[in-house]
């Protein structure tokens, strides 16, 4: 192993190794600080070290969860748990509508949802936004079977920056915008923000469906409570929050908000597309790990202290 | 604060500091080690530390936790989360019979899982078996809001051996028997075998129910899997797995195995009683914080992955 101990913080400076454990990676940012927890992964070996234009980014192959990617300090996915987040933000809003046509996706320049989303047959134009090629090249080299999405003839890649594309959108062109991005501070600060609600939501056809990364009710509720207020300013067919346990994040949990556009019934509780059933069984090369019908509709369950702030009418 | 850094390990000794972060409690124990992950509480003060006949227990205030319960080296409650392990341990099983009369809770000698049986206005006569008295005082100290559900009436504790109190039971005692238990090692070992599920089958009514400490599927799917095949020996009612997210447990998850006895049909999925309409509401100085009838159903969807494995007809 090459370095005995690292985390990096924003400026991209090693932090002292005094304050972390010899040979494990400790989730600690002082870009997005939650004092008092910190996860930490046995690395077993670095794979890649490097600093793009927009962020640090580092892949290290870990003792029990696989293969793990952290950008600024923070850990965005590891091949054990990847399952839960990519597979829930992409078809909580795809499995609710039927036939998905014309998808986008903004940042998840790995390709991890990118792969999802080929997996419906009706999909016939996927286009992925992406600022960062570094991301996209390291996922290429790191992760092939999962970047061989770029290489469908119905993917293509935009290396420009997700807000002006969205922005710069014809209205009405997607059946349905994912927001694969990191936290609300950073480079995917934007992506939180009213403007680029009220372009998603000109940018979806009616009755079409976004889903944004939407962090965890145990840790950032007041956080969430704002991203839903703030779209339902924009997306009147309905704004939901949904969530799903992921072992590597803080507190093991992350939600989505999941939204439709005012035009045909979105019932985002009770999927139209069983995608378990019928599109698993047509890829069985890489079948589904976490997804399915039934905690697609769990997911809307909340506890009770995040339905008390969410949900106030129940 | 009088220590700085505190890690216990199974012999009761402290570990070194080395290792670990100063001034941060670190979940590791040689007692059942999960290699490759490691989660880190910041301390703000050690509380208390002791060790019993059976084991070491520590409590100390955490910076983001609240107050958090260590025995043996590992995290069994913190004030922030224990709502989800407790409301959904005791409530998915009694709120899934009408008129739960006669309820055994083995172990929980803190009197979490306690307080929320005596929740239920039709319960008489709620039996707990601690082995620990430790633990009991310990509670009566720290959380006496909590410990005072030993004061209610219904309530009576054995400080006994919980595996030799069910064995001795008189057949067909109990409406609900509820194991809040460390984990398969340990003390709690023999609450995970098949002598003790086939005193808790004999010790429950026809149609009663049971509810034990079931491990995250994401960990230990394999012991998962062993403890749903020796329950179905013994409970010919129904054999479930249910789970809840707890951000302090190892991979945020932690299940359940939620069985009933041949008799009345026990439909766990969609509970008869509706606890957070009808008791929250008569029991507000306490309002429940996690358990509502939507998460209850949702316990028990499970991921794709541990769907293969515990519900393989599926």
């Amino acid at each position: 192993m090459e370095e005995e101990c690292v985390s990096v913080d924003h400026s991209g400076k090693e932090m002292e190794c005094l304050s972390i454990i010899p040979g494990w990676y400790s989730d600690v940012s002082d870009l997005f600080p939650v004092p008092g927890e910190i996860m930490s992964i046995k690395i077993e070996k670095i794979l890649f070290k490097g600093r793009s234009k927009y962020q640090d980014i580092m892949i290290f192959q870990s003792l029990t969860f696989g293969k793990v990617i952290v950008l600024d300090g923070i850990i965005q996915h590891t091949e054990r748990d990847v399952c839960s987040y990519v597979e829930m933000i992409v078809h909580l809003p795809l499995a609710s509508i039927p036939n998905p046509k014309k998808v986008l996706i903004v940042g998840g320049g790995m390709g991890f949802t990118l792969r999802e989303v080929l997996r419906y047959p009706s999909v016939e134009k996927v286009d992925l936004v992406e600022i960062d090629d570094m991301v996209v090249n390291v996922s290429r080299k790191y992760f092939p079977d999962i970047a061989k999405g770029y290489e469908d003839p119905r993917a293509t890649l935009y290396v420009e920056d997700g807000n002006a594309f969205v922005k710069n959108t014809a209205p009405g062109t997607y059946d349905a915008i994912i927001v694969d991005s990191s936290d609300p501070i950073g480079p995917s600060r934007f992506f939180f923000e009213k403007p680029f609600f009220e372009a998603v939501s000109k940018a979806l056809r009616p009755g079409g469906v976004y889903s944004t990364q939407g962090e965890s009710a145990w840790v950032f509720l007041d956080i969430i409570q704002k991203l839903v207020e703030d779209c339902n300013i924009f997306f009147k067919g309905s704004v939901n929050y949904g969530w799903t346990n992921v072992p590597s994040f803080l507190s093991g949990a992350i939600g989505f908000v999941i939204c439709s556009t005012e035009g045909p019934l979105v019932d985002f509780k009770n999927p139209v597309n069983k995608v378990d059933v019928d599109i698993i069984s047509t890829k069985s090369e890489s079948p589904l790990k976490y997804y399915n019908s039934e905690v697609h509709t769990a997911a809307f369950a909340l506890p009770t202290f995040a339905q008390k702030v969410l949900c106030p009418k129940k």
